[in-house]
């Protein structure tokens, strides 16, 4: 029997605000950080890692809430933990007092996120397979089991959720053999950012084009006359054919938002990002009426599976942008992916940030294996930065994911990462304090 | 000039799982707590006091949430933040670092309650007035500056506002000599507890209705027969004229509130409040369809003004019971009240826990002298414990809050409180670990 020993939580940061990598509307000084958690276990070399994405300060408040929602975990059997999936979310999901403090989002969402990863990773690695084969090689029973049903039961039963899955799963192979020929096609926000001047936009989109990609993002919201000639710049260098999205970051109010969208619609957005409060699920719908044929997306701050529900519901949103380490993990995940399939909206995962990538590589290959079964509208988001610090990180190759081979999800950050970048004690922010 | 020293945030813990006290159908060990916000000043004998409530395990997270929120707090001078209430409240919110742990949600959100309630006692007792009094003396523009109108500008508008606030000014004197002659009415939950006997329900019903009270509240969602019982009971004891609300702790699904509520409307209650997730807007819209003329109430847990506009945008409550210590304080409590103003919904706050009814009795009497002018179809929570932990209690007289007449926002804890009950080292739990 392997013993789950201790659970550590590591406060890591990395210094993204020195070169406006990630400025937006909204965030104009981000320092992409983590809440990373390791599950020590008596097994020499294994180990669970899984973290939540966070922007710098307050990454210690989600530490001590991931610490905290952690701790019934240490001293439990490996097997007993894995072999019940379920179980042991709602196990720590169940807490009351803690719950009162979302329930099922802000902080403590993000910290039961965090932890929840870093046990379906060490799933993973037990089984010796990338997490999404692990979930592949699952049952539709299996993959209903686990997933969180309640409050959702209005739009998805148990049955029907068993069915969406048993539709697909005897041509599942086929699609994987697909993946590992081609991988799944991802966009890029990299070219995209506010703090970016102009010439390096207009290189960066010529890049993106160059290197396969059909989907280029860019940041709007701030000032309406630079996203004119930002965008104008964009669709001179990419063309007719590659699709443009914009992404506003939650800066407009409603009517402000269909206003702004409808004077940048000459440039023909695939989808406008976050217009508005990621709470409003009404207002997404009015914007969404009002901009049409112009999409809109959200789903990177959506708090959890009610209020996707509701996006669904509401016929809100064309695209559906879940974000890894925002919704608790798995369990929550597959919920939101099994209500899309039922209401027809493609995900189209966020991503960037610290290890996102690494982890939505596996979300995106499930959903096309086993669950939405098609490639249409779909791509997922990709940023190339800070993939360095993961012992396995994402490869992109011809405007696509490659398909993860490794056991886990991807999530281990490499020990030299955490050494310098550990917040405050690790080497690069002890010599920025001896600096200042 | 007078400037903010330092600023302190204490962890209050109150044993109340010992007697079952606060026990519904989703929390039943609750140790009522508060993550409690003092600002230091210069000036002798002047603070700020301020609070979130928590049921326990995660005040910590509270703690020190708050304690990053208040930091540009310290060294300000009073004056200054006194004179621009809405300014700082802007000002704590705009950092975008912490916004992205919610946003306006979850810990962070609670955090921001506690200190800018903090913030509210102290400009209160700046003026020498007690907090409704500070709000009642100001013009409606005045109020509007202060409120935080973002997000939801597509159904309330800042010249709107300023109307509804305008039609009541010049009445307002009459309001407030009612308040003082009679005091606002509200209801008690004290009899209802899950964790009651029958015994005890039949005598708190009792002493409720010769109290004065003709609203009683009953928990209800563990046990259909358990819930047919003690309703029953009572019924009985209270008769048909006194109001009987239920209250069912987010428990249900959307399916089986509207079953459940359906097997208990024989009893006529007045509302079911929580009958699911707060987070769902269109179900409760659809429970409130079903159930009528039931009403449905919620906003205990309501997150924000965003959720609270789509709970009115999508007529999906009667009552509007939104929570002085979950909403960031008077600039958002602002916004709720003159939505529900606008879309003519009576707002019953929620209270009890951890001095929750020493600051909604300030609310309640502003909202009837300045916003809604009138009673009808309101009444405000009371629950009868912890009051004696503060230096200025509420006063319960004849079913009604008496109206309360010191200066600030009621939130001042006392010192032998702090002394026994600051977790872990006060002497009450430094004690309980020697005893266990």
């Amino acid at each position: 029997m392997t013993i789950i020993t201790s659970v550590d939580v590591v406060d890591v940061r990395f210094p993204t605000s020195l070169t406006a990598d990630g400025s937006d509307a909204m965030n104009k000084d981000a320092d992409y950080s983590a809440a990373y958690v390791i599950l020590h276990t008596d097994q020499p070399g294994l180990g669970g890692y899984g973290f939540t994405f966070t922007i710098g300060r307050g990454n210690e408040v989600c530490v001590l809430a991931a610490e905290l929602r952690a701790r019934p975990l240490v001293g439990r059997s490996v097997e007993e933990l894995v072999g019940d999936l379920g179980g042991i979310y709602r196990e720590l999901k169940s807490d009351s007092q803690l719950r009162w403090l979302g329930p099922e989002k802000g902080v403590e969402h993000l910290a039961m996120a965090a932890v929840m990863n870093a046990v379906w990773d060490l799933a993973a690695r037990v089984a010796g397979k990338p997490l999404w084969r692990l979930l592949t090689d699952m049952t539709p029973e299996q993959l209903v089991d686990v997933a969180d049903l309640s409050y959702v039961s209005d739009v998805l039963t148990r049955e029907e959720a068993i069915g969406l899955l048993a539709e697909l799963a005897p041509t599942r192979a086929e699609r994987v053999e697909r993946m590992a020929a081609s991988g799944y096609p991802c966009y890029t926000t990299s070219a995209g950012w506010l703090g970016y001047s102009d010439e390096k936009l207009r290189r960066l989109c010529q890049e993106a084009v160059d290197a396969g990609y059909t989907h280029v993002k860019l940041k709007v919201g701030a000032n309406l006359d630079d996203d004119l000639r930002r965008l104008r710049i964009a669709r001179e260098v990419i063309g007719d054919e590659v699709n443009l999205m914009i992404d506003a970051n939650q800066v407009w109010d409603v009517p402000e938002a269909i206003e702004w969208v409808k004077a940048l619609a000459e440039f023909k957005p695939l989808w406008i990002e976050e217009p508005t409060s990621p709470d409003d699920v009404l207002g997404h719908a009015a914007i969404r009426r009002a901009v049409a044929p112009i999409g809109v997306a959200t789903g990177e701050h959506g708090m959890n599976r009610v209020l996707f529900k509701q996006f669904f519901q509401a016929e809100a949103i064309d695209f559906c942008q879940l974000d890894s380490a925002r919704l608790a993990s798995i369990n929550e995940i597959l919920t939101v992916y099994l209500m899309a399939k039922k209401f027809g909206i493609p995900v189209c995962p966020h991503a960037g940030g610290v290890g996102l990538c690494e982890l939505v590589q596996h979300l995106s290959v499930f959903d096309y294996v086993a669950v939405s079964g098609t490639l249409e509208n779909r791509v997922t988001e990709f940023v190339d930065h800070l993939h360095e610090h993961f012992v396995e990180p994402c490869v992109v190759e011809n405007g696509a994911y490659v398909l993860p081979v490794a056991a886990g999800y991807s999530a281990e950050m490499t020990a030299a990462t955490l050494e310098e970048f550990a917040y405050p004690a690790g080497s690069y922010w002890a010599g920025a304090a001896r600096r200042a």
